[in-house]
């Protein structure tokens, strides 16, 4: 009997794009085996995505529900610890729930829920549950990010003054949600994606990574969206302004029709005694700027690092990690905080995003189609 | 006799620093020759400069006006063809103006005047005098700018989406203007500098630079401007939303106070068809992205370029021109205009900046100013 | 009961780097399970290792021998399917004879043995065996190398004339082997390691990138060897000329006395209508250039690719892969092949590099050693 | 009468690539006139060439022996003061041994002479003469490649043990000495250019910035060149290894037909306790690593430069300079030199390469053929 970790998943069947990426994210670090399934709100395709990744047939389930109350009536040390839940924006806030008032953990992925209704709602339910909560804000696991928070953190970089964060891609450039494209299709259909496309999908990660390394609040956002895909309701473009708490400014740039960009998200951070700049495409890099010194570039692994940062790299420096090891991660980090749970043991300070994460995300994007309707107003969060 | 143009200098006395790169950016291309100068208020300091120029000494004069007024009488094949105006900005109409009503052409350094009421009369004076006005917008003598700029215009792009523009830099981090620097006093001078400071000095650059490649009016902006250094009262920080005439968006991030930035000027200019991407600090590359194709950098002299990239390349590819270069391309055009005119020649499409660029300019520092002043309300330029 | 492999380790324990980039490499694609293993010549820290990674007591050996025979007692439906051996490169030959002698598939890392003989008993052990051989030359499993090698393939490059390949690191530029460190030390140690240092170490994984890009052999080469350590007798540096087998000629360039460098492979290859340029160390880009076009650069997922570099993507362009998902498609490869083999089917051309490679391997360090020994003399592979 | 520098230049008519350099690199400093000009042997393209360059008729020359003796009888202060001698290489050394002969200064285009027996009967001539003579090995101009110079002569890179050096062109990849196109074709014809094709118009450059970095002398070479194109009897392709005096190995990669390089000449500089790269396609930076320190970058009139970078400078840090400054700053250097020489001043370390850098490439070239010939056996230079 494995002692390992026992994850259930709900959506992320054939096909699936996150769903894959739950999955490697979660093997990778040897600490979590997936044991069942919900992968489709078809039965079939749910049952037929188990079986091709290997599970025992008894553990691919119709539907989440199912699994949920099937798995809580199994032994203690057979029975899934905790769901991964990689379903479109609406399906994330029933299955949430469900779990855990049944009492599992649960990994979920962004934006948290459909509303902002469903996310309030769904702190209280996690409060009384008392289980974990893990959303899967993956760039905040690569070691460069951790090294970033931690310079500003212990104020390296001085007062921070200005910033400046992209999330750029060029996926939706053309209408490919008519061609069945099913990324596509969901992420443009609010009934599904809720009131932010681009906001959402990516917005949402900007927001967090501004929030994560700089350790300030945004304060106010003045967001001018734009909706340029033939036949769109949703946002695919938004140019932003940034106030934040401590007087710093900034802007934000996200797009789905930035033709070209893959995954552009960069940021840079400008203190009065230093500034940093890091680029998810090339992670393993971040390029930092001083008053006194030449230009310094810290490389996962390499010289001068803080434990924050050192603490997360698997491989010597050169060997490049990459989208699914910062995934990893976040996987990595809560199934080592549950496992200190199962043991009843006290891990200081998790570090993963958690359903406070996921609360601001959704402010985030309220507020932005809120200012955006009014003309760019400046909108509170 | 040297059939070469001839230039007067108006500042760039020792120790200027913009002085120096017009003397050199007009000597690149062998058309010009600095043959008098008014190089500072100070007449000793200018008589001195002129010296250590290897000037003639009749022709080291004490003021801008002495020397336009006794140039003026000079032999039409001695006397100077024009003058090329360096001084702070409070210092470029009065010469300016006296130049052109005096039968002199003029190089003009930007923003073009301190106050906006300054750049509509210069725009009379000039319309009235007949003589031509080149105004240093430099950075659009780039041939990468130029391949830009063709690419955008042959419509290889396609329509025009999504602009992000910035101009970052962080020399005015500390309060350099406190310690006795020049270029830093008068910057952050409003008697010297007008009602913009980070504005004026880069971020017309920023706005010149967004409609020559696009060949688009920039229509309102919203500008939440910051003044960051201690005791300072213009502007060292900008952030801004873009609304094009063709109903494109972006932002501008303009900044004097960006830590470590040196001259990070750079643009990304993104269309339904095509995007494109260029970088001060590396001229020498256009990167470009496609719907269908792989990612294709230009380089000068290299392949595939437009007849408007490969004119303006000096030297072979790979043997990189830079700023001085760029800088040169605006004289040489100038100069290759002001030698057809002088022997009665027409030139079709003479390609550098003119007055109107430079009441352009003024328009967009007052927008901003104007927008900042309403919490960043939308303001049309 | 799980339809995945099973893998057995020998090597690998507590405090490993390549034995834990084996495990996560097997586990990214979820088509493997670690079963057992003998993870250290010393019995109780194997099994404390096992221990470490979940696995059953009874599945943790004392020794490969141990595990070799009592695995091929268990059932067919649980004993492990190969071996992965990630010892030190003496032991390499002994755990994969025993292996392939007693029925197991066998994954190796390189240099595949101590020294040629080894190579070419092992060769002959395999044949007779009839069982699969994968060796890690990991870098071979990058999307942007299968493009590199499809392109050469397919002729887009033309005749190829010249070939620029490093690999460079800097960790053994002080004596980090005496400081007790482990991976240092054995791989110092001529008893350990074999006649070569770098070499070996990474040597090897240049001459294979060459071959498999180019499709071409080396035909001579000539090496000059350095050994900067103090007390070192085995090479830490090596300059090489090649000459290929069509007349292409080139340099070699390794070190590990390259101080500051971390893992930087890298190769160029120029053909007379083409040229590439790839570089580990930013494995997601694949640098072009073209008689008559621009620059190109290719991405994973990206435009215009071959099915050899589409096959290997996981996941979007711009989410970088590195190092340890390249290694895992090494891994997949083998596993898809192996379960066509359990499943009696056929697999055409399976793309993992074998037994051949390893000879080569040894064949290239034996040459470049004897190269040396005559000053540098031109010697055939 | 102006105070500057009076140039004659030798060469470098209609259509020629290097005079022009040479004219912008003379010009950019305002040290320098051109005031007459033997640019052709066809004395009508001469001509032409002079009035072009809007130079006195009576300047314009028919030859360069002409140019040379009538210039010798006019004024002192009227006269040329050196010859700027930018021809193929098979015409340098009669116009730089008249030029000695009758008392005029010389600057001389690279590599110095046809053959080695001229680079010692020039450096004997020049001896006797007292006249100062640069050699264009424009690259050690840049800020950069100083900075690199003064950190390893102050030791900061400690004992130098590994270098990597290339100089890549693939402007010779097809037959463009057929098409009529002159750079090529006199580079390509052994009359003209000596025994050496890409040896002598790009290898020298790199033995030179190898030495002049370093400041350590190559001490043998192994040179495998190759002669790729169509009917062509010079090299066209070259790879060697290098032994420095010092005990450092290293290689040099040099080619005309590496298809798609534009002008790739970069160094890599291994210490015992630091390391430094440079690249001439992007100068304007200097990236240095370090035992203990991170990745740092330098840059002109950057942080932590030392005096000798910092002099070099022509502009604030982020505006970038090329190949033209560089080249400017060996005109700069050379004319500081001659006017303390004509003022009776003394300069303490001028810095140009020397007729000795002239000898030192003829003898790079001669070693280089001498070592292919005999299948690339070591040769000292």
């Amino acid at each position: 009997m494995s002692r390992k970790l026992r994850m259930g998943m709900i959506g992320g069947g054939i096909g699936s794009f996150i769903g894959d990426v739950h999955r490697k994210a979660a093997a990778i670090d040897g600490m979590i085996d997936l044991v069942c399934g919900a992968f489709s709100s078809n039965a079939d395709k749910s049952i037929q995505s188990g079986k091709d990744l290997f599970l025992a047939e008894n553990r691919c389930y119709a539907s989440f529900k199912e699994m949920i109350l099937t798995e809580k009536q199994l032994l203690e040390d057979v029975k899934m610890d905790f769901v991964a839940i990689v379903t479109p924006n609406h399906m994330h806030f029933e299955p949430a729930k469900l779990a855990l008032e049944n009492g599992f953990h649960v990994v979920c992925d962004k934006p948290m829920t459909l509303t902002i209704e469903q996310a309030l709602e769904l702190e209280e339910v996690q409060k009384k549950s008392g289980k974990l909560f893990a959303l899967t804000h993956n760039y905040t696991g690569h070691p460069m990010v951790k090294q970033a928070k931690a310079m500003v953190a212990n104020g390296d970089l001085g007062e921070i003054r200005k910033i400046q964060v992209q999330y750029l891609q060029g996926w939706l450039s053309t209408s490919v949600e008519k061609t069945g494209q099913k990324q596509a299709s969901w992420r443009t259909d609010p009934k599904k994606s809720g009131i932010g496309g681009a906001l959402g999908d990516i917005g949402t990660h900007a927001e967090n990574l501004v929030e994560y390394i700089t350790g300030l609040k945004i304060d106010e956002i003045a967001a001018d969206l734009g909706v340029f895909g033939d036949d769109r309701v949703l946002d695919d473009d938004g140019n932003l302004l940034l106030r934040m708490e401590n007087g710093a400014k900034g802007t934000m740039s996200i797009s789905q029709i930035a033709l070209g960009e893959e995954n552009n998200l960069a940021i840079k951070v400008y203190g009065k005694k230093g500034s940093l700049e890091w680029h998810q495409e090339n992670p393993n890099e971040l390029i930092t700027h001083w008053l006194e010194e030449p230009v310094k570039i810290f490389t996962p692994n390499g010289n001068d690092l803080y434990p924050e940062a050192l603490n997360v790299s698997r491989i010597p420096a050169g060997h490049p990690e990459g989208y699914l090891e910062a995934f990893a991660t976040i996987y990595k980090n809560f199934a080592t905080h549950l496992m200190a749970v199962k043991n009843n043991e006290i891990i200081e300070k998790p570090d993963y995003p958690t359903i406070k994460d996921g609360v601001r995300g959704m402010q985030f994007i309220y507020a932005a189609v809120s200012s955006d309707k009014n003309n760019a107003a400046w909108t509170t969060l």
